[in-house]
């Protein structure tokens, strides 16, 4: 019997290089795939449907809410975006592993909600490295950056409730660990219970 | 600061590759070593104090027991068989991860002492193949083997008190796995709590 994929959660502050991280760990490993979160927000021009996201309505969100369709979402800017939970469910159950990118708010949703999930948190080397890369994108206002500094801050509070924190000092090095971590957790006892049930037998 | 070593116990039943599995693992992992235990049994020829064993005598070795030095300790056809605590914890506050390949019985001592062990069980793809294992071993009577595998299949039982099962099907892949457990756990929050409160400042 094929063992489930794992639920992973992978958040961290803006500037840390999560989605580069990200994009590299699913280049080099095919059992894993992104979740797709749906939005209300219309597609921009290049976006397609069920790719970037899966383009819903208000009307259609707000009925997933009441039904317990998702997993967890929030709203942006007048936005909804959430993470639709059968279709993270149908992966799973075909035994892949499935990411979940997403913010820190979210991600304590996911916690009350699945109890088998991940919690990984990437974080920058230093508070001075994330400034220095939070600077270092362009040309922001010092009013923005120290904006995006202090939520950065808050976000680093709550590595206490991840279960790994990879620190990005090399992307390569940060890709690795992500792939330690989610081939560690699949040799948990608690995930093969059926095979121990059969090589006990 | 640098971080603790993990101690990390490494078990499985005869004929389950786990000290071939071992030996590469270490070959490859410099960051980590194998515990040495004492034994009052006296040397074979070849072996080296400190290397294979700590040769002590017994009343050195039950003065140890006394004095709560020891890890974990059994007794075998008359010797005894000993983790000295004092050196596995002077190899982890050095940062290395120290690895006990030891049995069940002592594993589960370790789990008593030790809160932060990780606990590592290497398992034989099927039963059949056990047999097949220990079978092929040399030209033992049937009596020996029957023996054997009642021992395995009792160890096999055990599996459940540890964190994770490596089903040695090929060397290699076993090997990886015990690395991608190794380095899984170094990124745990709860033994990254230095880092984490230097980030948070």
């Amino acid at each position: 019997m094929k063992n489930r994929g794992l639920l992973i959660v992978f958040s961290g502050p803006a500037g840390t290089g999560k989605g580069t991280v990200c994009k590299e760990f699913l280049k080099h490993n095919s059992d894993s795939v992104l979740s797709v979160s749906a939005t209300t927000r219309a597609p921009r021009p290049g976006e397609t449907d069920g790719k970037e996201y899966f383009f819903v309505s208000e009307k259609e969100f707000k009925k997933m809410i009441n039904e317990d369709g998702f997993l967890e979402y929030a709203s942006f800017c007048g936005n909804y975006y959430g993470t639709p939970k059968y279709k993270v469910e149908e992966k799973l159950e075909a035994g892949l592993n499935v990411i979940l990118e997403i913010e820190v708010q979210g991600a304590m949703q996911i916690k009350q909600k699945v109890p088998g999930a991940v919690f990984v948190f990437i974080a920058p080397p230093s508070k001075e490295i994330l400034r220095e890369r939070i600077e270092g994108r362009g040309t922001e206002t010092q009013e923005i950056i120290d904006k995006r500094m202090k939520i950065a801050e808050n976000e680093l509070k709550q590595i206490k409730n991840y279960d790994y924190v990879i620190v990005n000092d090399e992307v390569e090095k940060a890709v690795k660990s992500f792939e330690d971590i989610k081939n560690a957790e699949r040799c948990k006892v608690l995930r093969n219970m059926n095979f121990i049930q059969e090589v006990c037998k």
